[in-house]
């Protein structure tokens, strides 16, 4: 996994001092550790039980109260007929229930002295019928004068793993630098399991929905802070407080690096984002204007917030774009330098003593000695293909290094299958030897065995801290926007 | 797996008889038809097999000759020493001898009467000796005065399922309406394989590396007549025959589709494909201006080349851009509607009426009525999403339809796994019920399971002749491509 040691330094505290921050970071922060949670609108039904499911999954170390109505178990465990009834403290509150039984049950909770609750529940503001937007503001009002702090509605709450607290099946618990705010709770999910599929751990995630209490502004300002955070992912369909959003992503900006990821910025997006979350989106040209003056990093979708966080937690300084690109086959070697040049990642032809170190383990035809190197004549022999990253990786000509394995190509498979875990054991150990920052990338084409072999070489480059990127290009553009990242800082 | 009809009226070779082609389609196309091979440089060590495993286990039916030096068996097949000692006609011979040794070996073959040789050896014009080069010129010397046309150097040659004539293993021998020329043996095979794997089937495919005889403007001009081929696509790096090529290319796009993916558009590509290929290969503005002006489409990469391809033996005629996204999950329907937007398609809200049948059977929470249509609710009611898809697809107001399966969005995955073959059957059902152009995209996340299920609704949808895409943004770029195709021509 990725090392925390080098990005912590990055985030610097006493720089957001001097900044105008509205949330109080340690109130804010202890609603995020909650001791016990009642899980209200539990019920027997499969339907009804996934929360507490995953609760429990996720080995959850407090205390869990399911609550229904009709009293009853849920998965085993005695479900209260009000969260009024349970002994002790509570902490945090799930809520499934109905909208309209939403308003009630907050009230329960300020009753029972419940700090922070979730509203899963959809039917709000986003909804078409006035009634929704109604019952959001009577929510609101009903928060605001509670004690009451409010997730959603519309949204999935908190994944903090150091808490064993999830939002979803399957999660891991395990810790690290990448912390997200995001506004769609499918979007939450998806960004935390394909980030966890690519190495990447998690300090928190939280989805925040229709943000009617705790908006975009309040979660940056926090994230802003967060010690444990290092690099910060935001989806945003659109901003309930725009200017405070705005100074909190540039103040967020300054201390950390930020990944931007806007929904809605087309005109039917926009639209769309309206009916999901209730959010008025903004257009495209202010979004991308502002990003660009926060020096927030852009992203277009899920899978580039974890392309670029890879890059972050891989070029960790400024650093220079020349890179080498080492890997095999004629076309894929003329795709690759189209990959990074249209990147603005620069590939300088190896030096004639480089080419002449290489040559003495690799015959001429078939190999293309410029840059990207194509190996196809040793790429089944592992020690050999780590010389060549060395050789190429130390050359001084040169800032990060991507090897490319593009499985399944060749008459046959050019590159023998067999091999493929000892050469991806060779090449993850020879690029952490040469010490430049560099990425695996690897694909497969067509059989069931080409996938599965690349998605055991994508788990030893996560085990291995290198970072693993399903093609070239996507490769190349986050690493450049990283570079460009730091260039413009 | 796809119909030829609606495409077969389109290739009107009446049309190109008054355009000026310099080659002899019946002549050329002779040669693609042997019905016996010789596989010269055949040995008995694996690396020296593996032509003719291809073409045994490819089915070829014609006569098979190894002929080594030494001769020998290869494969259990009696090696000759020589072409020259070969029993009966040879047609085509497939040469991988050390470069050396191709000049005498053709002279071999134009001595036994071979009509067409592929040369896979490399080391000619592309490699950066001298030596090469020189080498190239005198092979293309000794072919000119001989009788023997030239595949090559430094390529593959041909699949032609028809012929079970095959360059790769694996390969299916079903024939079908996409023929190609590739000058990269790689991505040749890299082509064939993505694109069976998404249900086209080929006409033939031509890899012609070096292009030392057989070039560019020959096998486009053959390929723009070729009655078997309905939709042309061309891996470029460079021509050797630039405005032969531009005519050609010019009159091929006249009678049927040509999709052009240029490789080597950067400077640095440049330089890799005259490694590769040994090819000049041209600006990037000079490219893209020839392409537009001869109405040929522009693909990026070997996807693209596939997406647009599917999408062309979709959308069979001129048709409008209005479509229905149909989908489930609120962060990836806004996501669809930027995807959709940003590529030129447009998505008209629902009107009042349509919206009304699908309240019928919807729940209104959690469901988004404008278009991309989020159905949450029902995703995992077969029975109910089939009818979704022929309510929305039935509206006159949209030209083709877009179903949209993100497998693994959700707190545990909001569509049921067990419930993927069944939905994927009703909704390729009611997709060809509702009769317009229709489009599957699903994808998984991050589990084995889901990939598997994901892959196996891909079969069903080449199978059931409906395309299927990765993403939305892949499928909605690609159709929109080809509708604007259409509009221009």
């Amino acid at each position: 996994m990725f090392e925390l040691t080098a990005l912590a330094k990055k985030t610097d505290n006493k720089k957001l001092q001097f900044l105008l921050l509205e949330v109080d970071y340690s109130e804010l922060d202890s609603l995020f550790h909650p001791r016990s949670i009642a899980v209200i609108g539990a019920s027997a039904e499969l339907r009804g039980t996934f929360m507490l499911r995953i609760l429990l999954e996720g080995g959850f170390e407090g205390r869990l109260y399911p609550v229904n109505r009709h009293g009853g178990e849920v998965l085993g465990i005695k479900a209260y007929t009000s969260v009024k009834d349970i002994p002790g403290a509570l902490d945090y509150a799930f809520i499934h229930v109905p909208a309209q039984a939403s308003i009630e049950i907050i009230r329960d909770c300020d009753a029972k002295g419940v700090r922070l609750a979730t509203l899963f529940t959809a039917g709000f503001g986003e909804s078409e019928a006035d009634i929704g937007s109604n019952l959001e503001q009577e929510l609101v009002r009903t928060a605001r004068q509670s004690g009451v702090r409010l997730l959603g509605p519309n949204c999935m709450g908190i994944y903090h793993p150091a808490e064993h607290l999830s939002f979803a099946t399957g999660l891991s618990a395990k810790s690290g630098p990448v912390g997200a705010l995001c506004q769609s709770g499918g979007n939450s999910v998806h960004l935390v399991r394909a980030a966890i599929q690519r190495g990447i751990s998690w300090s928190k995630v939280i989805s925040y929905g229709n943000a009617a209490d705790l908006n975009e502004a309040d979660l940056m300002e926090y994230f802003a802070q967060d010690p444990e955070t290092k690099v910060i992912i935001a989806y945003i369909e659109g901003a309930r407080e725009g200017k405070r959003f705005f100074r909190a992503l540039k103040a967020a900006a300054q201390a950390k690096p930020v990944i931007v990821f806007k929904g809605g910025q087309s005109e039917v997006g926009g639209a769309a984002a309206m009916c999901h979350t209730g959010s008025l989106s903004g257009s495209k040209e202010v979004w991308d204007s502002l990003a660009k003056q926060a020096r927030a990093i852009q992203a277009y979708d899920i899978d580039e917030c974890v392309d670029i966080a890879l890059a972050l937690l891989l070029v960790k300084s400024p650093s220079g774009r020349r890179a080498a690109v080492i890997g095999f086959g004629g076309g894929a070697t003329v795709q690759a330098a189209d990959d990074c040049s249209g990147t603005g990642l620069v590939l300088p032809p190896l030096p004639e003593e480089i080419k002449r170190e290489l040559k003495k383990f690799t015959r001429l035809a078939g190999n293309i000695f410029r840059n990207p190197v194509d190996m196809s004549d040793i790429i089944n022999i592992p020690p050999e293909m780590g010389h060549a990253v060395r050789v190429v990786g130390n050359w001084t000509g040169i800032d990060l290094l991507i090897l490319h394995l593009g499985v399944e190509i060749g008459p046959y498979s050019l590159l023998d299958l067999n091999v493929l875990d000892a050469l991806g054991e060779t090449l993850i150990g020879a690029a952490k030897e040469v010490g430049k920052p560099a990425a695996i990338v690897a694909h497969s084409i067509c059989c069931a065995e080409g996938y599965q072999k690349v998605f055991k070489l994508q788990q030893m480059c996560s085990e291995g801290g290198l970072p693993f990127y399903p093609s070239i290009r996507r490769a190349a553009s986050a690493i450049n926007k990283v570079i460009e990242y730091y260039e413009t800082r």
